[in-house]
């Protein structure tokens, strides 16, 4: 009963809904290498390997765990062969630069492939989707000789990548980075000090770790424009490539954590450690970016996988399981399954409500990313802005919300480790608070992407919102209606905060809330654009696929969207209600 | 960092809010027995007991686990020493019969050491927690002699007590069981069958365990009235009281979980074991009611205590832990703690909203229960009725929403085990699943209790919710409006349930939102209820402790009470939006 990726659904998307052939064919770098045939055959692909190489691991590596003794991280058996495979298939470097070996696909199938990475385990698909974030953040701002070195290596999947940025005293303030770098004659550097929370940042899977550091030269500016962006391999890499000694890059421990036990949490210690600038001094935090913005999305679709995840155990297990009787749906004699109950259908409608809306909203970003990179289109700036920290936390929080649903459907066999889903709640619990705690990403929403600029970015996804519900059926007028109010109240209360007395407060103590009912009201539109396109390309799909994305569009808009007001209402409260406890009153 | 009790926030419910001390001396069992000054005295002498000898259990038990070998159960290190001790102290009979050697104090009491013994250790507590409800079915419904041989014994912890009856083929509906109970001639039974998911079914802290076991009789009729109880001691107890040799009940495993790793959940083997039948032949449902009732309330009340067990650490945390700077609230020279970020506090002040509103309800019911018992009040019939379920559910549900905030106010340091509040949240997961799965207590709260009747059940909440708001003040009266529109439109949606065309899926599909909408609408009562007696009482009260009651009210009306309507739209959504698929559209 392993997970299997929902290719169909990813089809819907991808073709009907999106239409990215349509797309692809506008972008030059594009168009010769990817139609619709080729993604729908990687994605066959992708799913086979995920159901058949990676998740059978997923269980196995949490009973295990990582190892670490002597100073050496081993990750669970049968963790290095599956990694050597995969790697080997190419799908390290699926999103990877074609001129350095990667495969140069859009970002609206990688997101779709890493979907399926999580869904079949959290653990394992950490390893190589830190390495594509590296990798792209090389690709953005490395040197060429950088480039050249790196890159092959990192899409080939035989080095992988880290990204170390927090320290014991410098979490979501980065302001505190103590790690220090020195310049050497040569134009390198020596990189000192300890990092915390290195996911991957140690392990067995390959022959070495390509490290990205956040570090201070010894004359920076304090504060954040002071920190600058190291590459530092674990092991020296010669002018020729080939790998050296070690190079003053040590695993100091491994934490114990409630979930993703195959996932090796390092304490790296960097002493006196040879490393190569990456973009500008004193620009490390911009370089860093890019990679985080990568996988802030790539952590949020951790949670939307844990999701899909989460609905496949949950209905199995509906399917199967006998308990009660006399449910008037004649399924058999005898006690029926569980999935006739009314609540137990809520749940399971419930998660499928948020994960097939989120797998829209997961391709809409990868859209824009693509729209950034290959069209230079400043739509796009907008909406990549708005919805990787929408997607990040949005994902992450419902993706708990469902896994906890999921496992709810088992009753007490859901609370016992054998069934599995108990992991997946333990696993995706980590995604609210790594890459930027969803209390960050709110912030980063609220702060930095719906207030400046008198909301331009709202207003550029506003705008995109009115024309596809233009196209809405008049069956859904209402629906439609409900999506429009939504977003004109998030622009009011946008409004709003910037006449806020004390507006740092308010932000601060409004945007959680305020992503939360941003996320609903996106969610809601999402629902009537599958609806629209389910509906307008009926003839050439299959009648129950369009009548049960009718239903769980209905399902959304009743039971779900009304959550919208309750988060806009919170998010519009004076934040005097948060603030108005001196400290010694907690 | 040991978990320590709230006392003044419970010495406040009691003699401020609910002014216990008066209702007791109504009481003429009660009378003679507790005032105020002997309540804080237990509670006192609780609070220490709970954080001096049971909390600093908690980790190490989790760490540790149960161990299984040779059929037999141990528990870690240290619990059988402490539960010796907490015995001795007298704490199992708190609420036990006088007569036959319980203290015989008020539930009203009771509720507040449960959530002090939850909040120091889940797992330690329910050891404790199931022999309690086991003597409470014995002293209802068992025989003088049962009574007279086992309760004295369970009172002093020197034996414990157990709840049989989930089979594998058997979960949330009983009719199913098939362990048999055959009559001897000497009036005993021969009991056989298997047991699953049984708390505390088998360990090393006492030296007999008592059995409570649901089985069918040869001749039983079908369904769940062919059920009978019976008393099954796991060593025979001879005439003079002494404990004898096996009686043919072992423990076939013990289950490996995500939580409550050090409280023993038993497969447990019935062989041909003697047992009394408690109650009468195949009423044996109706019996064990009673200690479902009983643990249902305690169960609930692990999520209260998991909450604010959460509370302090997240607290504590915010107060310690340094990060980001120039919050403009002058704490201190370079970082600033977090708890000066407006997302930290909205964290926190959720979770005291909620837990502070939930403690009330808890006392409360235990006040109806009081009532019940002593008074023989037909009110407090009615309230018991609806509180028990909706205490059960919505406190596990938000108990868990609560724990998860309570990590995320750590950041990365809440997912490593060493901090110790990821364990609260694997711990309280299963206190939403277990003495019937929220689901299923919402279905007996709209279905068996609201609706019946003419949901007189709830029109008598809502005359004592009445009755109580005439107090409010002038500066409440907005918030009082919104608790009685929010009250009424819970008696207009249950009327619209009574007119729905399939009434059993309206039900099923609507019950866990209707019960969270009660649940809303309840804690803003009760904050109302708590505001209207600080104010009263304010000159008796510090005037912190009153203006932090009035700040939490408005946090709760502004920032949590929305979320009332959301459930209520939802609950009211008509039945086709959940029931809409085929069952293999899923």
């Amino acid at each position: 009963m392993h997970y299997k990726a929902p290719v169909h659904e990813m089809q819907f998307l991808l073709d009907n809904v999106f239409q990215a052939g349509d797309l692809w064919q506008t972008m030059p770098e594009l168009a010769e290498m990817v139609d619709m045939d080729t993604a729908m055959a990687i994605l066959d692909e992708g799913a086979r390997i995920t159901h058949e190489l990676v998740a059978p691991l997923n269980r196995s590596g949490d009973e295990e765990g990582v190892g670490f003794a002597n100073g050496v991280v081993t990750t669970p058996k049968g963790y290095k062969e599956a990694y050597a495979t995969f790697a080997e298939s190419g799908w390290v470097g699926l999103g990877g630069e074609p001129e350095f070996g990667g495969m140069g696909m859009p970002k609206m199938l990688g997101v779709l492939f890493d979907e399926m990475c999580y869904g079949a385990s959290n653990a394992f698909a950490l390893y190589s989707s830190l390495t594509a974030g590296a990798a792209l953040c090389i690709a953005s701002h490395g040197s060429d000789e950088l480039k050249q070195r790196y890159l092959p290596m990192l899409y080939s999947g035989q080095w992988s990548g880290a990204m170390d940025m927090t320290e014991p005293q410098a979490g979501s303030d980065l302001r505190h980075i103590r790690t220090k770098a020195v310049p050497q004659e040569d134009g390198s550097y020596r990189v000192s000090g300890t990092k915390i929370f290195i996911t991957g940042g140690d392990h067995d899977l390959t022959e070495n770790v390509i490290h990205l550091v956040l570090a201070k030269l010894p004359d920076a500016p304090g504060g954040s424009r002071g920190l600058s962006l190291f590459l530092v391999p674990k092991f020296e890499v010669a002018d020729d490539g080939s790998v050296g000694g070690p190079n003053g890059v040590e695993c100091g421990s491994v934490e114990h954590k409630m979930g993703i036990k195959a996932s090796a949490t390092c304490v790296i210690n960097f002493n006196d450690a040879k490393g190569y600038l990456v973009g500008q001094v004193n620009r490390g935090l911009a370089a860093m970016f890019t990679m985080m913005n990568y996988e802030r999305l790539s952590i949020g679709i951790q949670g939307l996988g844990c999701a899909e995840a989460g609905y496949q155990m949950a209905r199995d297990y509906a399917l199967e399981r006998k308990q009660g009787q006399g449910s008037g749906q004649g399924l058999g004699n005898g006690a029926d399954p569980i999935i006739v109950h009314g609540d137990v259908r809520r749940m399971l409608m419930q998660i499928a409500a948020m994960t097939e809306a989120g797998r829209a909203l997961a391709v809409l970003t990868g859209q824009s990313l693509d729209k950034q990179k290959h069209l230079k289109d400043a739509q796009a700036d907008d909406l990549v802005g708005l919805l990787v920290p929408l997607a990040k936390a949005f994902f992450t929080d419902t993706g708990l919300e469902s896994s906890v649903a999921a496992q709810q459907v088992f009753g007490g066999h859901g609370y016992v480790r054998e069934t599995g889903v108990e992991q997946l709640v333990r696993d995706v619990r980590i995604a609210q608070i790594y890459e930027g705690t969803n209390g960050i990403q709110a912030l980063d929403l609220l702060g930095r992407k719906v207030l400046p600029r008198d909301a331009a970015m709202l207003k550029t996804l506003i705008a995109m919102v009115e024309a596809d519900l233009a196209e809405t059926g008049a069956e859904w007028a209402d629906q439609a209606q409900l999506v429009r109010q939504a977003f004109g109240q998030l622009l009011d209360a946008a409004g709003e905060f910037r006449s806020r007395e004390r507006m740092g407060d308010a932000v601060n103590a409004a945007a959680v809330d305020y992503l939360h009912a941003m996320g609903y009201a996106t969610y809601g539109y999402l629902w009537l654009k599958m609806v629209n396109a389910a509906e307008r390309d009926q003839a050439s799909l299959d009648g129950a696929f369009v009548t049960r994305k009718q239903a769980i569009a209905k399902f959304y808009f009743a039971r779900l969207f009304p959550r919208f007001h309750a988060h806009l209402a919170s998010a519009r409260a004076s934040e005097q209600a948060v603030m108005a406890l001196s400290v010694d009153q907690f």
